[in-house]
């Protein structure tokens, strides 16, 4: 059973106020809140067994091993990744992205493709654009439609023998469309041996994701964007393929062997993670993990979708009001603006003093901005503990701010 | 006053029994423990403003933003730096360096020199390497003598117009071996333009940083050696060479527009920052700075080589022990082996019997155990909290050690 109480009773800094009013988080697609069982976890690692893992032989370090090992156990699971060595922990999805291009650097040439979409985040940009000038590849965006749909057929249309690289999100930030990954993915598998990255940063919190049925070559998303702190992530490869590639980091834990003529690397998943990882945040993330599976990812599915429903039903009803993607499949996210108001951040100043948390500005998106002509948005997105209550709340605020503001 | 039982009384880990026996833990080389006021500021963000931070209007991100800004301005001011963004935010050590090796690509041609040295963790090793392949550079490296101290007289041969890098630890994590830093910039800036980094994951913890006395170009450490969550580290770098270098990861913060055709980067210290930011950890960071402050940078480094001295003096009574690096200028570490046990880990695994954690093996520092010919050592490692007492429990069970394994 799904029950809303006791899931916001899980969260404590939900039960405060801002600006002497209750908060009303809607700020989620930027970074969600993390249930006391997350930070449990993460106090009880400091407070118990915290140490540097792998190498030691200490009682500490080799429970710290175990705890992270499970982790990745968990998160294998949670993605259903064939092997648990396929799960390379990040800090978050801007450096998985970045990972993956520098490491895809040798398997481009001069006039290769890389192939991207309007939606992304500059995160899932930028990194390509860096490539290309390290490369001499070029970047072919997939336009959108007025409603924030990708339109496919230039998929087709640029796919060729020259396309290297097909990186998009699964969903998008600043509009919260869903993409059809697995067509996308069909689609370039015919056409091209080309590596295909999903951006999952804002499906992850969302739903159930299958990276075996999605069949992409890598995946990354971040913990703390799915109830985990942040300084966490998740880099998915299947296993061919980070067997393959160069490593990225050097340092500790990826070393197999050192001498000044001739380091060698170690196995999965080591050759991706130089460095002492974080190792509390990672159990962390399994913690984030089970939270997720106890609540259930179609009850988390089904009461997001119908705060979105309800949000949008609601707002539409205010004259003057635009949802960017109205019409396409949406997830966690509703983004708008309040015709003749062109500054999102004043509606996002009134929603505030009101205790509303929403986004405003261009979500890091600026591609999308331009092609609607406009600076920003104000985005509301959602998580599992946000009540109808709360989007009633953000209405009035939103009916206020036009008020104010007209 | 320094008050051993105070501090102790801030580290609740400290206080519980490992295989029946109470903590002794000496393996803060490879992590120290956190204080309760680190793990307290962590939760503490969690529990009342975590948001994503600097583009959010609304008050938790703002909270959020002033929080992680004021703990870049108490690190400014641990290191001395001359700037608050001269302070980038990294997930460590590793990262920071690799971060340098990266965006120096540029700057280095074929048959360019770096010069390190024998003392290097593999993460100050690897990176030049893998900058080596990518740009024909050639890696010199000064060689130790049997004491573990730096021949400096090889740096003045190899130093040249050709030098573009000279990169070198504070502090041997293996030997706590101290290496004489100014002097060696000093000779450095008569002799070439190279770029001067220094690896201080070993030495923040221990002395006072001026980064501004050592005229390094780069200072990089990791938070989890002194008293900060892992996943924190800092990469100081001087304000003339960040603004002229490349970014190293594209993405979110670090961007100031963003198109299909032509992207420009954001100011220090964001176009270093790329992604959502440790904001927890990175808060939790300045609180360790302050821990460390509120003890005191004299009093730490008065204990821990009393520790030092004392530890070393009980363990050379003990026929057939060796310490590397015995003569040498030290700091918190001492590394050893028992004359004709050749596996350390054995020494360890009777320790861990003994609740007394130690690491065991090469220490991610291959070089030095070809030069002393040896597969490993043993190796202690002390922090503020730790007591004369658990030196005495360590010595025992050395002894004891030596007995079973004889």
């Amino acid at each position: 059973m799904f029950d809303i109480h006791e899931i916001r009773s899980q969260f404590s800094i939900l039960n405060q106020e801002v600006n002497g009013k209750p908060l009303v988080y809607l700020d989620n697609a930027a970074t969600s809140q993390k249930p006391n069982s997350v930070l449990e976890a993460y106090n009880r690692y400091y407070t118990e067994i915290n140490a540097n893992v792998h190498r030691g032989i200490h009682t500490l370090s080799q429970l710290a091993t175990e705890e992270m090992e499970l982790s990745r156990r968990k998160i294998q699971k949670f993605i259903n990744a064939e092997h648990d060595f396929e799960v390379i922990f990040t800090k978050g999805t801007t450096e998985g992205i970045n990972l993956i291009s520098y490491i895809l650097t040798s398997e481009l040439k001069k006039d290769d493709e890389i192939i991207i979409s309007y939606l992304e985040h500059h995160s899932n940009i930028v990194p390509w654009q860096m490539l290309c000038e390290r490369t001499g590849a070029k970047l072919r965006v997939i336009p959108m439609d007025e409603n924030g749909v990708l339109q496919l057929e230039y998929l087709d249309e640029f796919l060729s023998e020259k396309t290297k690289v097909v990186s998009l999100n699964q969903v998008s930030n600043a509009l919260g469309v869903v993409n059809p990954i697995s067509e996308i993915t069909a689609k370039t598998r015919a056409a091209s041996d080309a590596y295909i990255i999903i951006d999952g940063a804002q499906s992850a919190p969302h739903f159930k994701i299958d990276v075996q049925t999605l069949d992409c070559d890598f995946f990354v998303f971040s913990g703390h964007k799915m109830y985990a702190p942040m300084g966490t992530g998740v880099l998915y490869g299947k296993r061919e393929i980070l067997e393959k590639l160069p490593p990225f980091q050097g340092g500790g834990e990826m070393i197999a062997t050192c001498s000044f003529d001739r380091t060698t690397y170690a196995g999965l998943p080591f050759k991706y993670e130089a460095g002492t990882p974080n190792v509390g945040g990672n159990i962390a993330l399994g913690a984030a993990v089970d939270f997720i599976e106890r609540v259930g990812h179609e009850n988390i599915q089904n009461h997001e979708n119908a705060l979105l429903e309800y949000a949008q039903r609601q707002l539409l009803e205010i004259e003057g009001l635009k949802i960017y993607g109205e019409k396409a499949n949406r997830t966690g996210v509703v983004s708008f603006n309040l015709e003749g108001i062109g500054i999102s951040s004043d509606v996002g100043m009134i929603l505030d003093k009101m205790g509303v948390a929403v986004r405003t500005g261009h979500h890091c998106t600026q591609p999308i901005m331009d092609f609607f002509d406009i600076a920003g948005t104000v985005r509301a997105s959602f998580a599992v503990y946000n009540t109808f209550n709360e989007i009633d709340i953000l209405v009035e605020g939103v009916k206020k701010a036009k008020r104010m503001l007209a």
